[in-house]
């Protein structure tokens, strides 16, 4: 089986974080595609980054499926671009932020997502209602830019950690779900150090996807997601329109 | 004032429509700008459409607002790049999916938008849910490509009246959305065979920018539309980066 | 066009107030008349203030209607009597709270609505929740009565100051409702203050009853609004009935 | 134990029709005093006419809690006026429409209420989903005016027979709610008859206030009831403030 | 009328002050019969508990409703094994936390219940959401383990008036619902105390409980409660089917 | 890893379809451990039948940790014994409602649950609430037995297709959710009829237990899943709490 694995941003280094924590909770039989999405934004941060991010991203998936991916996973917690992306790929797509609330779901009532900005925290407040689970779940955000992740000097870590003792301690947090991709590493850490379960995005959609194509389960191209009609494109998005719509 | 109403799909006999449909609901002394997206899609019809509409989307935008307009309007039922876009600008910005809900809401209790292909209904059935009104909304499709509204000869006016029956004699409405951009110039005409109010987005939007702009009222930039930080840009997308982030 | 502004309150200073707020916000061709209503409490805190302040409402609406009055508007943010308007009158009708919400709805994602009294922050809680911005909009009250709005020396502005400062800080509310029409004339000097938008019922809904009117968009008389049906009235309330009912 | 039972409409034949269905279901030490409204309409269908209701309403309650009436019960569905009545009354109020989803809720998982005009099925709708109750609950109209239930020759028992047997047949409801007052006597021959559980609001309201009462339950008078604050009033309404607000 | 009130836990002087509270709530001619559930654990603190003490609860009520008995109370406010008891009676069974919420919301608009230990909060959550009152209820816990309640030097009393004193001042509750079976005896003391209507379940359900049975209101054997098919059981619960399933 | 896979009904011939189901779903290095309960009802339709279905239930999965297994199944469409199980047991546990649940939210924007009887229907109806999905996916009934799943002259597969027929045509169903463990095998033969994604809950369960092995992320012992506390147990239950209670 063969895993897409998209970082939708442009920071190769975010890349190999994402691709360390994908290979770690992979399957023996599963080989981890890790791919820095090829144009926009060098981090995701809002809603903004995000509809810069989206155009690459779907060309990384389609050339990811063209080469023989059997699922693909977006590596960013905003879920970026997954709707287009499920309608355009014939493969299963899988966002991070969706996977991980879905396994945090099972193993807590009441969870907390900790985030990196501010900005951030509404978008993600949004997609835990669409997902239903606006009752369960709180978000935080720990004040953390995404790239200070990678700097041990930023104290972002430390932030991160002050942020999940206040969701533990004032929300009822029962398990927390690293909100971001580039914390994709800290769970097993974290995870021992406070003693609840701690979910990563990226490990838990590498096992959703793996879930999915084993039982042979594809998008619905009824309804929603039905397969993009074929129509002329202008300007300078023309030029990829034939790869990226099969 | 100067009210910039984007076409996000790159149709111009699409964009004469909405320019009507906004001109003739504009106060005296608003001049409407309309401008028609310079890539992207020639119809928008989903979620995959959506995406790659959303960057030619933003590059209007943001050349709209150096150029003295003084809020925005996205001619997509979808609110394509809504989010993205206020987070961008620095005038207001409205969706006419939006802008039609809210002002149907003031004159009808139970309403129904009428929109164009069943891919598009659970998108919008979505964007329903966001603005708070799914008890009061529903949403149904005509089954008719967007473009074909031009065309005299598709039979696309009488499904939509097909349609509209409906949502009266089996779910209540007591009002009628129209849930295309390309649907903006029916309204009078349906709203007179009907006996019922018949909203059009393009009109509603209009209305409720000068609104924003007379009590000048500017999208809040504390939280989730923080102004974008700047930051390094890949690919393709790096050549209109300057333009389009302030 | 002419937009009626009824106060429902007794107080005519304070129809003063709102009446400069509505020709502040109004366009130059609109002729704004204010009205005090006839018979009701001197101010409007609870929902006993409100159910003796509907007759009065009902009767200033149908006789400015009978006047040639274009839309209405009931200047009070318990949106007082607003579904007894619209099932009566043949002009639309809207209240403050809603008007204001709408335009808060589209300047943040996050908004906090700033009320006079405790006892009418569940009363507006429950319109929040009717009008599908509970997830989006928090109440808070300021602990001053409506009528101290009026006395510089009641240190009103301060307590609503200090209320503001907690939404802002502790709710992550993005932009500002103004809860009371009583606070109509603020909004600009506390927009400028807090750097957020600041939203005023009595202004949003002079704009969205010209939006509607330039729309051509009444109440739709189908379903909940249906027009009253004529029938016999017993006791002191017959004496107005025949103005009343159309 | 004395309940008040106000009949908020003007026709003293229905309250005839109410209190004996109050008396049948008290226990047998509670005394029922059946009240006609001495002002407002002959019936209450639809916003308007609520609004005319109330003030005879609060005038009736406040006689009644004067002249030593342990709890108020308001017979109609539109639970018409509530809000003001308990802000109002230091004894507790109930509303019929209230009273019987709670009881309803007791005997079924999902339940429908079948009331008289299309035009109070929005309003209903409305407070069912404040109740809480709109997962469980739908409701349907029958086309009958209220005041027809008092006439065998109008066939609208026939009419609300079919409207309780779609309900039963494609709603998947479990039990049955009258939703009017008028019906009040029907409950014990339609469950007979369907098979179902039938509830008629008065009777249960009756038997909830009377729990109320043995339990010593109040209305809070902190918050959202707070006793209304005494103020002068205009007008015609002017003449029985004091009797009242206590 | 008989009504059984079951304790589903096999404390006896539990039952004892169980059996108080009900006996004080109930009308004069009815005649209350108390139950220790003859199997499962001495108290009812979390999912696990509560698990085992659903056979000896159906049992203890099918047997009182062969031994005639109008009604059944569930006197453990996680409502436990109230779905199956409600499939498996022909008489009406209710549960104190259901009882006691639905009089607690005709006596105030937001309310909040407090209950002993943190484990049993989100099973409350849980139900208040079933129930409908998710935003009218919070849920506390006192961190008082059930049987503390009736040891007078555990300090359980001053904990739980420390926890009620936050519901008012911190969360706007209007009244407090006693959230333990084993409070039940404390409602009118602390209802004095605090001056704000107190609900104890039991009291509460015996008064529903009555009330459903004088107006002939059993619940509905059409759809979730529909009588148990017969069918073969295996192993150690076999022996007391019969007695059982009707 | 060892996958305790639980027929929480008393069939051991349901007991064979169901761990056919799961080995097919299984990673190649994962050993099904198939257990039929050794005490209930013959099969679980509706609340009473899944009561006594408990107890068995938390044995068998008590046993099975103790014998080594890394996870839980509970292989019953209403996810009977759920919440107790999690409490219980450090392993973690998964019900195959939700886990069908989550795998169909990943490929589907709208889908529909088909189940077995009509008395099944609302319990899951409810489950869906809780799990979040309520706007989302609708829940049927196909009106068959669910032992007679196993008997091909029964018609049972008929009804269930027309159903599904149903679900696609009239309820926009993009996907299908099969509503019953008896279902487990039909999964891949109604996908390839229908052309829409079929969901089979044992499967999924398997895949989501595997993937919460392999990322090592057990039930949150805080807050609602606590460990049982150690406390007396009376009558017929109290011989097997040893084993069940670590």
């Amino acid at each position: 089986m063969r895993l897409l694995v998209v970082n939708p941003n442009t920071t190769a280094s975010m890349t190999a974080t994402i691709a360390a924590a994908a290979c770690n909770a992979a399957s023996a039989d599963t080989e981890i595609v890790p791919v820095t999405s090829s144009m926009g934004p060098a981090s995701i941060e809002g809603y903004y980054d995000e509809a810069f991010a989206v155009p690459g991203l779907l060309l990384a998936i389609a050339e990811g499926e063209a080469s023989g991916a059997d699922a693909a996973i977006i590596a960013c917690f905003d879920d970026t671009g997954l709707d287009a992306a499920r309608a355009m790929a014939g493969i299963p797509v899988l966002g991070i932020c969706e996977a991980a609330i879905s396994l945090a779901a099972f193993v807590a009532q009441r969870f907390a997502i900790v985030t990196t900005l501010e900005r951030s925290r509404v978008p993600i407040e949004t997609l835990v209602q669409r997902y239903g689970m606006a009752a369960r779940c709180k978000v935080r955000a720990a004040d953390i830019p995404v790239l200070s992740l990678e700097d041990p000097a930023s104290g972002a870590t430390e932030r991160l950690r002050a942020e999940i003792r206040l969701a533990l301690t004032q929300d009822g947090a029962e398990a927390i779900v690293l909100g971001c991709a580039g914390m994709a590493c800290m769970a097993r850490e974290l995870q021992a150090e406070f003693g609840v379960p701690v979910v990563d995005g990226v490990g838990a959609a590498v096992r959703q996807a793996e879930a999915l194509v084993a039982l042979n389960l594809r998008t619905s191209k009824r309804g929603a997601y039905a397969t993009p009609l074929s129509k002329p494109y202008a300007g300078i998005l023309q030029c990829f329109q034939p790869p990226i719509r099969p």
